[in-house]
């Protein structure tokens, strides 16, 4: 057994609105920030032991999709990385 | 000016607790999965025009300390990539 880091990143699939990511923009405008567009996303890193990292990927992406997103608005992406 | 995207990445610093971590894990962990840790973090991407990358990494810098982050409990990286 390895041990790895799952970095999952869940965003808003385009069209879904973020009321969230809509305020924290106009905060940094009345701040007197120029900017023509703001994305929030969440990051879960995901410590876990695994005989592989394809292994490893493949649980992540089973925690993502019962739990950690969901599939009706969100997206999401999964990367793997060896942990020391 | 060039358009680019910074992506800021916001996280709690080492042990500071972070309860929705804790309640996302055990959830986890109910459900059958094993995991050794589970962090959380946010993450802005910032669409902006700049005159170069550093430019835009220096302005979301500043965007990220005014409001993104609390510099009590949090560290945070900003990376910059151009947009098509």
């Amino acid at each position: 057994m390895t041990a790895y880091t799952a970095t999952v990143t869940v965003r808003l699939k385009r069209g879904v609105l973020d009321p969230e990511a809509e305020t924290t923009q106009q905060a940094l405008e009345r701040l007197g920030f120029e900017l023509s567009d703001l994305r929030s996303a969440d990051v879960f890193e995901l410590d876990l032991d695994a005989d592989s990292a394809d292994e490893a990927g493949e649980r992540a992406e089973e925690m993502t999709e019962r739990l950690l997103a969901n599939p009706t608005i969100h997206d999401y992406d999964v990367e793997v990385a060896q942990r020391e």
